[in-house]
Formats: C-alpha cells, structure tokens, sequence
C-alpha cells in the first residue's frame, strides 16, 4: 500500500504556512525584549492559549477548557472513546525560545485540522492536549500541568512560590480558572481515563541531532531528575581586609569548593558510562548586604542532577550530601536544603516506538531513536501507565535560550510523522 | 610630670554618658531593619551629620561645611594655623554596625569638647573632621570623601554608579552639597595645605585585639588593596538536561574553578609568609535569564586583593589574570573586567606612632603596634605626604555587619590616649 503523504500535495505549502504564522503571532505575543517569556499560570501563557483556540475555532475544531484550566481540542462530533491523545506545553522559561514546548501543540494542530479537511476516520480520535505549567523556571518545578492532569500535583507543589513574583502556584492556577480544590483532593482529569496513548513532539534540546544531521528521532526514555531549587550555605561575615585566611568561613569559596567536588565526581562517573548531567543554574549573594569589602556571610544556589537511571541519581545525591558534609567541616560552614524535589526517569512504550520507526520508514523520513536528555510530560504520563511516545525535531542552539532555531521544513517532517503514525495506532 | 587623665575624675563618667547618648541616636537613625546604612552621600549620612552637628552647636562648637560636603568641627576662635586633624567617616556599609567610621568622629568630639571644657592650649589647633563616603559598598570605590579633599578623585571616579540606586557619584555628591566642578578640576579642600597632623581612631575590623586581650593598640601601617567591582563570566546558556558535560560552557562553575585555583595560590603565597587576603564578597547569576534548569550562561562576580605589599598585591593580580585565561581555555568561557581600581598601602608616620605608644605609656594603658588590615582614609593622607597615624579600638565580630560590638570603656580608653596625645605633638 502506497502511503499519501502531504509531500505529494500543495497542501503540505499551505499547512507550512499556518504553521509559520502560528509560530509568529505567539512569538509577537510572547516576546519580552530578549527572548520569549510565557509564564506558568500566567497571564502571557493565557494570551498564547487564547491564540490557538481562536485558531482552532475560526477552522471549525472543537475547543474545550479542563478543570485544570488546560486546552483540549478535538473534532466536532468525534467520539470520545479511547482518544490518542497529542499534546505539549505552552510555557517558556523566562527569556527562553518560541519552539520548546509550542512546537509540539501546533503539530498536534495541524494533524487534527488535516483529519477534519480529509475526512479521516483514525482507529483513535485525536485530542490535542495544550498544557499549562511544564517549565520548572517559575516555581521551581516543573510539570505541574501534567501532574494536575494526572492527580500527582501536593499541597507542597501548590505552597510554592513563583521565583518573582512570589505569588503562590495554588493561588497562580485558581487565578486561571484552575480547580484548585480537585487537585488538593488529588483528583485526576476527567478526560484521562480511558486514554489510549500520549504522544508528543518536542523540539531536540541539545545538540546531537545537528551535529548527526537527523530531521526528526524517536525518544526511547527521558531522563528524570533530582532538584534543590535552593541550597543555602551559610558562613560567617566579616570585614574583608581585616580576617586573616586560617579564622575566614566565606560562603562563597565554600560553594565554589563544593561545586569543583561535584564537577569532579561528574566527570569520573561519566568515564565509568553513568549517564548524568549536573548543574547549579542559579547562584547569588543577598544585594541587601553583600559588599565588595565584606567576605560574603551566605550564598544561595541551585542543584539539580539528570539521569536515565534513578540508580545514578540517587547515588549522586549522596556523593553531594557528603560533600556538603565535608566542606561545611574543612571551611566552617553549614548548608541548609529547600525540599528535594524529584522527576522520575521513563521509559517510552515500546510498541509506540516500533510504530513511528515504522512510520518513519514507510515515508522515507530518515529517523533514529534516542534518549531524552530534557524532562517531558510525557514522563508523567508514561510513568503513570498511559502508553507514551516521543517524536524529536532537530534545533539549533539548545532550548531555554532566546536563539532556539527550529527548520520549520523539519518541523513539517515531524508533523508528517505523527500525522501518518496517528493513523496506525491500533 | 604627673599626666592628668580624665580616669581620676567624675568628667570621665559624664564623657562616657555623652558618647552612649551620641551613639545611641545615631543608631536609631541609621538603622535599617537588620542593622546599620548610612549611606554615602545619601541622605542617612547626611542625618548622622545634622545630628553630630546639632550636637556640637549645642556645646558652643564651630561647625563648617568644607567645599566637598564634609563637616569640619573647631574650638571658636581658635587659630586656623597647622592644625591637627582628627577624623573619620560616618557612612557605614548597608546593613552594617554603629562603630565602624563614626566612633572616631566621635572620639574626636570628645576631645574638642574636653579642650573647650578645659580651656586647653595644645601645641597645635584641633579640626574633627567627618567625612563622607569612605566605604565602597555602594559606589564600589572607597575613599571618596577623602580622596576628594586631597584632589584625587578623577572623572571615571565621579562617574561611577552607585550599585543600588544607579545614581552617579557626581550627582550624590552635588546633591549632599559638594563643588563638583572643583573636585573635576582636581583642587584639593582648602584646609589641607598646611595640616600638621592626621590622626583617626577607628574600631579594629579583625579578630586579633580581642583574641590578645589588647582594649587598643597603635597602627604601623595600611593594607592597599586591588578591585574589580565586576568580573564577568561569558559561557553558554543550554537546556541543563539536554547538552553532555563535554558540550557545555557554564559560566558558573568556571567562576567556581577560578575561585578554587585563586584560593591555593592565596594558601601558598600565605606559607611562602605574604600578606594577603582574597574576597569574592559578591557573586551572581542574573535573575532576569538564570533557572535552575538552565545551565547557566552567564555570571558576575567581584575580585578584591588585599596586602601592605604593592608587590606582592601586583603579584597575584597577574597570576589572576593568568588564571582566568588558563579557565577561558579549558572551559570554552571568556572574562571581562570592569575598571581595575586600586589603593596603595600606606605607613604610619613614625614620630607619632612613637608618640601614641609613648603617651599609653604614661597613661598606662596596655597597647600594641598592629598592622590595619583594613583601608583607612588615614592611608590616603600619609600617601599625600600628611604625617599621619591611627588608635584602634577592641572591637567585636568584626565590622561591615550589624554584630559589631565596641565596650564603651575601651572606647573611653582610645578617647584619652588621643586626647593625651594630642598635646604631646610637636
């Protein structure tokens, strides 16, 4: 059986199109100067939602609000049984790109409006899923959209506090239109039960797509990760010029002694094949007392340690508690720790893999299967039993980063995928 | 010769009382909610010297404004020729103690009043000076008010932003009341030609006093100090899941590599017997991009070396130097450096360290020569080739924080050496 694919049609020029001037009306909304800022549970990520349903209602589709205030859209008069479901977020970081996250619910879009143009009947109705809350940027943690969804978002999660504005995430979710009481009751979404599968496409978020110069990949796991979003170490201040070395406790060479502890054990657990990545994204002394002349007294930072092995993660997470340990004893500090905040690691459903390598074959995409180094929801969902996949699409320069550049004729060949691929999930 | 000491007398209580009283208001002045600000330049430091001025009318003292906005307190009538200058600053660093600057303006108060009291003839005319702007937390130089009345304070000095608020030294200057034009065009105060003296009583900024036992001592001479207000670290911003460690450029820990290889050079320069500290008082990622799942693109950082050395502080300026380019290479990161500024060490003018040691002799209070870890604007006028020297005071927990704590009695003891001295100077 011959596959009809859109690259046979001048159909594929005019879903390109909309595509490119979806992207653009949600750069100009969501632009902040630098780069793109749309913020979890914020008014900027609302603007954006409101773009698409406009989008999707003035082409006939079926746009309806969750009760946790996420977009569903779907076809007027599909059935609800066993819907596939397509989504992503629509969060930035703050300065951050127009692609991660966006990307994977235009695609879902363009799928969804190209079943109603055609006619098609799939095995599974599409729904497209556009998530609030994935960026852990705003409130130090990510996935509270999906975690809502799936009944898993605390009290603790709604006690935290937007990194700016300090406003609550409890109260940053009722504001827009979430039911705050549902998640507290650990209530799931209504629309979850019965899901068939999850499936999402995200913009890559390093660089080995184009440095291997693949258009499009399959994910076969996601990297979890374990999280201080503060870590606090705590010396003793003093006149800068006046304490000898032997009798100092600086704060800030006890974490930058730290920090050179954990490089190092990084780097040899990376030559013994561990996968993990290590970052303090944040550091800073407090402006309402620090001083050039003054051995800084505090410093606040940032842990976080990635791993496709929760093996790897919980073990670096005790390397860096007895690090901790030892430097608070040689340099006469403390550390305190915010909550430990974790992602678990998740493997993709393997028969949704062997379908869209499949796929991909049949419609001479040139595809390769890799791991995912960035968090996804689709983590959530695959660790919360739904069968979960993962299409990938080449990027340059990283995400969470103004320069984020995807080709949209990539982008238009992962659409194309996922569109084929839809159609084949049994 | 019996020396007449106010230790005999009821006059000492009642100093006593006066100076708990002066230190008690400026307190409550100055205070911020944790500790002490007085601002340079701003207008907490112009209430502390309103205060200090009310203070002196009230006891039949001459007060004037010098051209540069600082206070010059005399006996009436006294005669203008070869004064000895006793002085400090009252600005304080944010969030900083009551002592440190302002005892010594006070300690000068004391002795005027006590000449004025007494009807005193000393060999040379007192002038109590109080500065303004001596501390570099908040225009990130320091000597300001100093450097102005000796005709050293340059355009790019004037230009400099205060940290905080943004507003330039010129501006806070000119607004306290300061001739800025004549500061530009380099003229020094015009009482300065023809000083006999400078002496400064300051609270000790170490621990050394309080761990020997010494109520004050005698200062043989002044750390310089090299700065760079701001150091910039340049690597590149990434999705912190997404780009493997040897991809990365991340800004914070090659700030923390730096740090690390400064602080063993600092060790071993230290074993080999140089004076020197090192300070890193500020550090920082910049709200406005940073995340905690962003490895992180970018970070500032202050660099402050101390030492009596010039040597030994040009020394490990250029191992800094190679430093950061040794890090810039292995870590695909860049520096950048704002303006280098710096403060020659200074010497005590020998006579009157032979004075002051000789007079706590007669008095006979225990003291000691020590070296002042610390700048003073004490170090700007012996490099202006004024004879100068310093009484330190016991002092506890340091400065440049709210714990600062002088006993009032060894403060009462340093008031009565200088006030001894003064009329044993020639």
């Amino acid at each position: 059986m011959a596959v009809q694919t859109l690259s046979d049609t001048a159909l594929r020029a005019a879903a390109r199109q909309q595509a490119v001037d979806l992207f653009e009306q949600a750069r100009r909304l969501g632009a902040d100067g630098v780069g793109i800022s749309r913020e979890s549970y914020g008014a900027s990520e609302s603007a954006c939602l409101e773009l698409l349903a406009d989008w999707a209602r003035a082409r006939g589709l079926r746009v309806e609000q969750d009760e946790f205030a996420n977009l569903l859209f779907s076809l007027p008069g599909a059935p609800a049984a066993a819907p596939v479901v397509c989504g992503s977020h629509v969060d930035s970081v703050p300065q951050g790109g127009n692609f991660d996250g966006l990307a994977g619910v235009v695609a879902g879009l363009l799928c969804l409006q190209r079943q109603h143009e055609e006619g098609a009947a799939p095995p599974h109705p599409l729904v497209v899923l556009a998530m609030r809350g994935e960026e852990s940027a705003w409130f130090g943690k990510a996935y509270m959209g999906s975690s809502a969804i799936l009944g898993r978002l605390s009290a603790d999660d709604l006690a935290l506090r937007n990194l700016r504005s300090g406003r609550t995430l409890k109260e940053a979710m009722a504001a827009a239109g979430a039911d705050v009481a549902r998640i507290e009751a650990g209530h799931r979404a209504a629309w979850v039960d019965g899901v068939r599968a999850y499936l999402e496409l995200h913009i890559e978020q390093g660089p080995l797509m184009v440095a291997r110069k693949w258009p499009t990949a399959v994910v076969s796991g996601i990297r979890g990760n374990l999280r201080h979003n503060v870590v606090r170490c705590i010396g003793e201040p003093g006149h800068s010029g006046a304490v000898p070395r032997w009798l100092r406790k600086d704060a800030v060479l006890a974490a930058a002694d730290l920090l050179m502890r954990l490089d190092e054990h990084w780097r040899v657990l990376l030559e013994r094949g561990n996968d993990l990545v290590v970052t303090a994204g944040v550091i800073g002394t407090d402006p309402a007392e620090h001083a050039v002349s003054r051995i800084p007294g505090r410093v606040d930072f940032s842990f976080e340690v990635r791993s496709e092995s929760t093996e790897t993660l919980e073990g670096f997470y005790r390397i860096f508690q007895m690090e901790c340990e030892a430097v608070a004893r040689q340099r006469g500090v403390r550390f305190e720790f915010d909550r430990r905040i974790e992602s678990a690691p998740a493997t993709m459903d393997p028969a949704l893999v062997g379908t869209l390598l499949d796929t991909a074959g049949r419609i001479g995409l040139p595809v390769e299967k890799i791991a995912s180094g960035a968090g996804h929801d689709a983590a959530l969902f695959a660790n919360a039993g739904i069968a979960s996949a993962m299409i990938f699409v080449r990027n340059e320069h990283g995400s969470h980063n103004p320069r984020e550049a995807m080709d949209i004729d990539d982008f238009m060949d992962g659409v194309e995928l996922l569109y084929q691929a839809l159609g084949r999930i049994a």
